[in-house]
């Protein structure tokens, strides 16, 4: 008897591939994101026909880095603000679903990105957080519902945007 | 030789199901979504640590009863929308990559909703479009930095959305 959760397999498949002459290393670091591009495969090229209208599209994409290890990781601490001069003590344990840590059990990203041109079926973008090589699942039109006005934030949550707004200079960091 | 996609497979698995006692037809009428549930299956309990401070969540889940036909789909129009008096002449045909449909190479929606309360791993909900029994694979908080604020979008879009406010009296529906 396995979890009701183990016991069913979803197949999904690449439907194009992230490209970035940046490194893994500075795609890590970035703060704003880099350039590239995303690819669609030859027999998805219908798929993206009126797409060069929006400003920003919805990558999803599978985090191929991620290993079976660190898809088992349930609680973790928003590390990446080491870099912005965070301590681990300023750093709650929380659950995965309550971070955006690629470690998670379904490596799943979410990434919004700013389409510069579209050229038949390759995407010029900005603001690219994925590493090169990266599977692409699905693309989605960025559209106004998206943007939710009346947020709400933990308390934790909002005094790591103050440190690293305080540390960083930027007004609402990304954690 | 095979395309390049199909190659390679990716499996992922459900971290938990949406429960709500609408019908599929009512979720799919509806315009500012049902109330619901979604429970976390044992095992990744605790992900949802620390969870109940955000107002909205990110649902990433797997459209299961979308066909190995409609899989296949490229090109779309958001019929949808017919619903709300446009004709059909009024829609034009885009990528799938362009739209919301749920009928796309890899079904997988992403929904933002309101978090209610949580109790344990069960997380009460309201604003959700997805039907009873939808396999959950992956949450995410909403954080600020995912609305984005200078969206554009193509002229064909804008024409729409002023169709469906005037017929529904929604200021900025959702398409």
């Amino acid at each position: 008897v396995g979890s009701p959760s183990a016991s069913r397999s979803i197949v999904v498949h690449p439907i194009g591939v992230v490209h970035t002459p940046f490194t893994d290393q500075a795609v890590k670091t970035t703060l704003t994101g880099v350039e590239g591009t995303i690819e669609v495969y030859q027999e998805f090229r219908e798929g993206v026909k009126a797409l060069e209208g929006f400003s920003h599209i919805i990558v999803v994409a599978f985090l191929n880095q991620v290993s079976p290890t660190q898809r088992h990781v349930l609680r973790v601490r928003y590390r990446r603000l080491l870099r912005f001069g965070l301590h681990l003590a300023d750093l709650p344990e929380v659950g995965v679903f309550s971070s955006d840590s690629p470690h998670r059990p379904n490596p799943i990203a979410i990434s919004i990105v700013t389409l510069v041109q579209r050229v038949n079926r390759v995407l010029h973008v900005t603001g690219l957080d994925l590493f090169n090589g990266t599977p692409v699942l699905d693309l989605k039109p960025y559209t106004p519902d998206r943007a939710v006005v009346d947020v709400r934030l933990p308390a934790w949550y909002q005094a790591l945007e103050r440190q690293v707004a305080e540390n960083t200079g930027i007004e609402r960091p990304r954690l």
